[in-house]
């Protein structure tokens, strides 16, 4: 039996968009898969070695689940952002899911090969001394040929 | 020959991104394919009996075709959203496009299986009895064991 | 050895989520692979001949690395969209990255078939002669024939 193969490319770097990518690799992982996540445009701030910047914005999302309903220009004011993002995360610790930091290592453990865009580092002048070791930095090409031969291949 | 199989993650829960889950994946099941949807994150706005409350943002997409130019500021007051989703809806309608009601029916009628993310649920609070009937709830392990198996996975 | 195959469904118009489904396009088809790209909602926008009204948003993306850190409501002031496209576009030249124009060109000279969603066309009141030439128009049930075969079938 040939082992099965999944390919993430992974380009947003929000906090609730930073979820699907982890959870999705560490079980494929864990399920025997082998596993690639190519991170490009924001989804490279997901590499970065400190996650505390990582923000939930409550803008143009009305499909967010609010404690209370919020007026969009109320959403927009300062400390908003934060404020969203403690709340997130909060209830993230309440519920006892793991934080990205966790799923990210557990990715790491599963054998997940984390492959950050060549391209977009330079573009948005990312230093690699901010993103965790063990990083291969790989364009689209290299990328492609390990997709090409996958069983899943998600955009997220 | 062996049926075609697809799988669709559904992770938004805006008026405008409701329509490619549910259109993929009836027109999938009319093709004769085995079709499952995962439901999570804002995706679960979808699986509600009431879907009144799905809006669309003006905000933040630029590439959204306006009747009028209209500034970002506008764009935030209060009710612009409601207002957005007023007139979506309305084109919608007089184009005689269907409704993402009629479009999550065709799919049921279809045969195509929903199933909610069990996580997502007790993280946002949501209640099963605000979903419609026949939804399966299950994790990303579960999901992975069908998606490994299909022709075609989305992740929306 | 049968040729490879990779669909992408590109839904987004804006100025960042236009890169990945022309630099994935363009590449795959370098590679050898046949590529189609179904055009649908805001990405039908990538398929105009003028494509300098592209634009980037700075709002609700936290993600977004920033020369300066920006509060929301600083970034919803009119103009910041044309801004921070104007400085996008900038670092894009700078950095020696294509544009969308020659990545778009690209992959038309590499074989890469261009396909509009013909609902929503007609839904957004697009005009046909608005777009490049050479594109084919059609619905879901047709892609999903091409889709079913591929490789690789991406969401964008």
């Amino acid at each position: 039996m040939t082992t099965k193969k999944m390919a993430i490319i992974a380009t947003k770097g929000t906090l609730d968009m930073a979820y699907p990518p982890f959870i999705l690799a560490s079980t494929a992982a864990a399920l025997g898969y082998e596993v690639q996540i190519f991170f490009t445009f924001y989804g490279l701030q997901l590499l970065r070695k400190d996650l505390s910047d990582v923000k939930i914005s409550p803008l143009a999302n009305p499909a967010m689940p609010m404690p209370v309903p919020m007026p969009v220009l109320v959403a927009a004011l300062p400390g908003m952002e934060s404020m969203a993002t403690m709340m997130m995360k909060d209830k993230i610790k309440k519920k006892g899911v793991a934080s990205i930091e966790e799923l990210r290592s557990a990715c790491i453990e599963g054998g997940v090969k984390f492959i950050g865009c060549e391209m977009t580092v330079d573009l948005f002048d990312f230093k690699r001394e901010d993103f965790i070791d063990g990083i291969e930095y790989g364009g689209a090409a290299t990328f492609m040929k390990f997709a090409g031969e996958t069983d899943v291949c998600l955009f997220i």
